[in-house]
């Protein structure tokens, strides 16, 4: 780690010294310096298209708020107009990957060219109504929670009295009062079962992360697989891995005894990090074991050999900016539910 | 992509229709159902230790206010606490990598610990200017925004007007009145290029990601390596490449009308990708062609030959979080630079 040096480098220009225990600019501050009303401040600064307000007025009041440095205030703008425009999302508690990643900016682009603003606010730690409360406190007009649990029909309640206009749901469950777009893990189970089935194999390892945080995900993939090898002779043992070379090493160690003759794991990266301590181990990849990841990323076709996966099928960004544009223009509308994902077998030469 | 069905499933209960019109519960509303002025709704809600109250009391102001689902305005609380406990960050504009995802788990947990909320806030598609106006709508009490050049001296003094107690930025540039977390890309770079030319390579290409929106860090880590190669008698080549197959297989047919004994990759993932493309078109890593990538990423060892990298050195979570809460305590402190990162050359074997 970097030691932070404990010396400051002083800047050079100190010239807003001065500046800095100025008070905060109210818009009063700005009607006195234009000239003009509170009201005439507010329609400006607000795009108020209601009023019509002079070219030069309008000028002036702009070039006033330039001078003083004021911002109408986010809260105080959302009063006036009823709603905000923020969309909130609570920030992911676990480190993200790449899709997710993806995902996540594909949707931020798409709202914003609705004219919405994506905020992501970290909730590490705080308790499900907690939350809800913590979120409130912004007036958002959109909610868009994780649908793991987390947010309960009272937390949905707390938002929507608070002034969210719509309140959606991204996961596995459904809750009370909110739009659901459901996401079901189980789907990317089943789905690498049935294929890891199909192949002859009986004996299926699943990988689950030993890292904390990552149930919602993994728990339903487990749950799928199982579901695929129910009602015939096949095994499903789940088997924990960290990420990291050690674990992979001790959990390839302890292969032959265990007898299993597939894997299945979390996902691509765990997938690649094991399949090569089997291949270090003397295991043969896939003639003693199939290796199975999810994502369908890049990074899995480097290997030899390129890595069978489950691709997760998300639907564009776009889509889910309208479903939640058409949420909050439908506030009292019936909360509906839209399946997600979609997951498809994409094998190569590692099962 | 998935298909959105346009049938919708309607939800079974809808026994909250007749709340949904309910309008949005005030502090005066919560007063008259407990029983007390609206000062101590507010004392209570908020915490107040300077005015003692009741424990009954307490119970019965909490009671109404969940009866009614009543959330105090952030905005509001703000004003009256003289600051939020806000720390706005940009959310990122290109999808993030496993290392950055990482690193902003760990300052968000830490800045919690400290008892700060982090919200990241979607700028996509803004100027710097518009930005920070966005931003201080919100009013954060501080803000830690990239050092890429969006931030200007003008959004700094926006923002510690709208109440912003610290601006930091967090990147290779300063900006006049902020505190700056410098991370100098050429570092990284430079390290590559030393180890490279201590390898005896005289040809060395450099890696820049084809998509855009990766500049900020890739051509100072250009830079970096020319500044390596200056009065030696090397070349350094740049050389696009995007994130797929098909781009990495074209430019691997070229080497070898390039002439270059030596890659130098923006990150792990784009190595992995020309380094696997190089050995499909037959040219020997590292007889041929040293490959290094940056990041050393996990999966950089599972090829072979193992990826030469660069190791970035990011301070931990807490030692910035620290930073932030001493600038929050000292809003009229001389602004600070901490020089933030670290770069190690980690030889492995493909260079």
């Amino acid at each position: 780690m970097v030691q932070i040096p404990e010396r400051r480098i002083p800047e050079q220009s100190a010239r807003r010294d001065a500046e800095r225990v100025r008070p905060v600019p109210t818009s009063a501050d700005v009607a006195r310096l234009a000239g003009v009303s509170r009201a005439t401040v507010s329609y400006v600064l607000n795009n108020t298209t209601a009023v019509r307000i002079s070219a030069p007025t309008r000028r002036r009041v702009q070039e006033a708020a330039d001078a003083l440095g004021y911002v109408p205030h986010a809260a105080a703008r959302s009063l006036r107009a009823g709603h905000s425009r923020m969309v909130l999302m609570p920030a992911p508690s676990v480190p993200v990957g790449a899709l997710y990643s993806h995902f996540f900016n594909e949707l931020q682009w798409a709202l914003r060219r609705l004219d919405y603003t994506v905020v992501q606010f970290g909730s590490l730690g705080m308790s499900g109504d907690d939350a809800a409360r913590a979120w409130a406190e912004l007036r958002p007009v959109a909610v868009l929670a994780p649908g793991d649990g987390t947010l309960t029909p009272r937390g949905v309640d707390v938002l929507k009295r608070s002034g969210a206009r719509a309140v959606l749901t991204i996961g596995p469950e459904r809750v009370d009062g909110a739009h659901a777009l459901l996401m079901d893990q189980r789907a990317v189970g089943h789905c690498a079962g049935v294929h890891l089935l199909d192949r002859g194999r009986t004996g299926i390892g699943v990988v689950v992360p030993g890292e904390p945080g990552f149930e919602t995900f993994s728990a339903p993939r487990l749950a799928g697989i199982r579901a695929a090898a129910e009602g015939t002779a096949a095994r499903v043992v789940p088997l924990e891995l960290r990420y990291e070379e050690r674990s992979a090493d001790r959990l390839a160690a302890r292969w032959p005894e265990l007898g299993l003759d597939a894997v299945f794991a979390y996902n691509d990266e765990y997938a690649m990090l094991l399949l090569r301590a089997l291949q270090d181990a003397g295991v043969d990849v896939p003639g003693a074991v199939a290796v199975m990841g999810a994502g369908d990323l890049l990074l899995g076709r480097l290997l030899r050999p390129r890595l069978s996966s489950v691709r997760l099928d998300l639907p564009s960004g776009q889509v889910l900016a309208e479903l939640v544009d058409r949420a909050v223009r439908d506030p009292a509308g019936t909360p509906e539910v839209h399946p997600l994902l979609g997951a498809e077998a994409v094998p190569r030469d590692s099962t």
